[in-house]
């Protein structure tokens, strides 16, 4: 119910933005978004599936024809359209929306999503139109602040990343392989109901977790090294994500310094968040205190990205972004060192902002922490 | 070593086409195309990863600076380049490619997945070059027939997907839910190091099952009714995909009946696939026998789809499509009726086409089996 009051006023921002800037229509078309304005979440494939908005008239959900059932029995209160796989999507696409509005001129498209084949399809059926005006920027806008709803939802999608790094800490022993603790995370969250993770589940012991982005294998986690976890759920069409890097054993003392280096940029950057404070500002603030620590070639990502409904959205915290933090926007604090043959440590908390300063989503302890 | 020289082969012939179409340069960028051309498989997720093919020279890989050091340590034996979250990643790719060749002007880029700002960011830096020659039916062209290496991969990937079944099948009893028989799927594959699927296992019972597309969730499985359950696993790059549908304990005549008349469309295509029969041909055989059958209207989805480093792509077995069936292909069979409120079958699976016939992937009985 909430969702459903809460997608309305979404949509009625979007129609309101419609109106402002003389668009005719706009056309939705990445899954996510589509799942955050009508609560119907689906991953069509290479098949078409589209959201027509429009300014005054009542909008629409285009869904491939075996999808149509799914779509009319979710939340979504408006009319659903479909296409059979022989038929041509566009071809009815075009009927319905100049049934809708017979002047069609201004089209708004989500550029980050629309792919060129899609655009030109759409271009055939309405050569006359302008396809100038970007939704990517309004809808990134829209989703940068959460409504309390939205944070309720990503607090419990946080306890889920909580219970997974619990799963995960009792599961390490020494000889087990790194898929063999994803294997048992993922089994114990999908056992609950929770069957989708905001990516796929890291886990990488000793050397391997010197590669921020490295995939889980056979690589069997030691005594006396440190185990890196990346991972998080979406729950209720919102996601979480957190890493903890833990040390089984007692590995190097290198290892155990560069954990404090990445804490310490850590902790300080998630103190000085607070409304008014920049993006870039925030980055700079744990790149310093790791750049003076002498492992600044070491930390070769950003600080840390937006997330809710999709695991990364808008804001990016990076250097030199002026974006001006404000209440309401969700994002990671992760700085990380990765030395290649060494370790690598990321510690990494999602968080909400509030009024003064900001709340995480996880709460696994971030000390160090040995297994 | 097999797939490096597969590779190189690919690679040649598309620069060979480019050389035919007097393409500068292309601009190869969804993730499974590179890990086709490349070897180097990689979600980049909003950053940007790409793939920059000359007809001369050599082509250079694209990727964030975080994932450098994967990319130069695959199996892709040219240049890496690559940008910090802080940099313009546009410019670079620009004074690389300015680098390479200093006259371009016409662009091949991916027209199904580079999207609109992607597109204008190029465009923004060469505004003078000319962007129409699209790749994508030449790559598509490219991965529609496969070597016997691909096949050879895709033989294992479709052992995985029986091996899978096997695990669900033993999973079934009164009471359980349907996601805890997918997380007992996925659990048994992630440990054996399978950590990849086709796409999320769908395992639906009962009516529930009538959505062809439907999710599983905590829906028990009750004595005597069908369950479905739709699969497959990432396997060295390649993917399987396969549909079986079982009695648990003894499901209602109609069930039977509809059983009976999509393993008699399945088998009847199946039958039928060999060089020279069109992917429309393929269709009808199989949608005229469940029409006949009276069931026309609930097989409201094609026939079925190519698969190989992705798990859609062409042919597309649908009404009309007057493509060729070539030694080399792979595609699915999957016929299905869902009557909403009463029952779901779809028998799935997926095959190579040999020089008189085909062989398929998956071999779990497909003869109506009662658990």
């Amino acid at each position: 119910m909430k969702r459903g009051i809460l997608m309305k006023k979404q949509l009625k921002e979007l129609q309101q933005w419609l109106k402002d800037h003389q668009v005719d229509v706009a056309f939705v078309n990445a899954p996510e978004t589509i799942g955050y304005f009508t609560g119907y979440e689906s991953d069509p494939h290479e098949r078409i599936l589209a959201l027509l908005v429009f300014p005054e008239s009542n909008p629409f959900l285009f869904t491939p024809a075996l999808e149509i059932d799914d779509a009319k029995n979710s939340e979504w209160n408006y009319d659903v359209f479909g296409y059979l796989d022989n038929e041509d999507p566009w071809k009815i696409i075009a009927e319905k929306v100049n049934e809708v509005t017979s002047a069609v001129t201004n089209w708004a498209v989500e550029k980050d999503s629309l792919t060129l084949n899609r655009f030109e399809a759409l271009q055939n059926y309405f050569p006359t139109s302008q396809f100038k005006t970007d939704l990517t920027p309004m809808i990134q806008r829209l989703k940068l602040i959460k409504t309390p709803d939205e944070i309720a939802t990503m607090i419990e999608a946080g306890k889920w990343a909580d219970f997974a790094f619990e799963v995960g800490f009792n599961a390490i022993k020494e000889g087990i392989m790194e898929q063999e603790v994803v294997a048992e995370i993922e089994y114990q969250l999908k056992k609950k109901g929770i069957m989708q993770m905001s990516f796929d589940t890291i886990v990488l012991a000793g050397d391997n977790a010197a590669s921020p982005h490295g995939n889980p294998g056979e690589r069997k986690i030691k005594k006396d090294e440190l185990v890196l976890f990346d991972l998080g759920v979406v729950y209720n069409g919102y996601t979480s994500d957190a890493t903890r890097t833990v040390a089984f054993g007692e590995p190097s003392k290198e290892a155990k310094e560069i954990y404090d280096i990445v804490l310490t940029a850590h902790n300080a950057a998630l103190a000085a968040v607070k409304p008014g404070i920049t993006a870039g500002e925030l980055d700079k603030i744990a790149r310093d205190i790791i750049t003076d620590a002498g492992f600044g070639p070491y930390f070769n990502h950003r600080l840390g990205h937006g997330l809710g409904s999709s695991v990364h959205e808008y804001p990016s915290l990076m250097e030199g972004n002026p974006l001006v933090i404000e209440e309401g926007m969700c994002f990671s604090i992760e700085p990380g060192i990765y030395v290649p043959g060494v370790a690598g440590v990321r510690i990494e908390d999602c968080l909400y902002v509030t009024k003064e300063g900001c709340e995480v989503f996880t709460h696994t302890p971030k000390t160090y922490t040995t297994i």
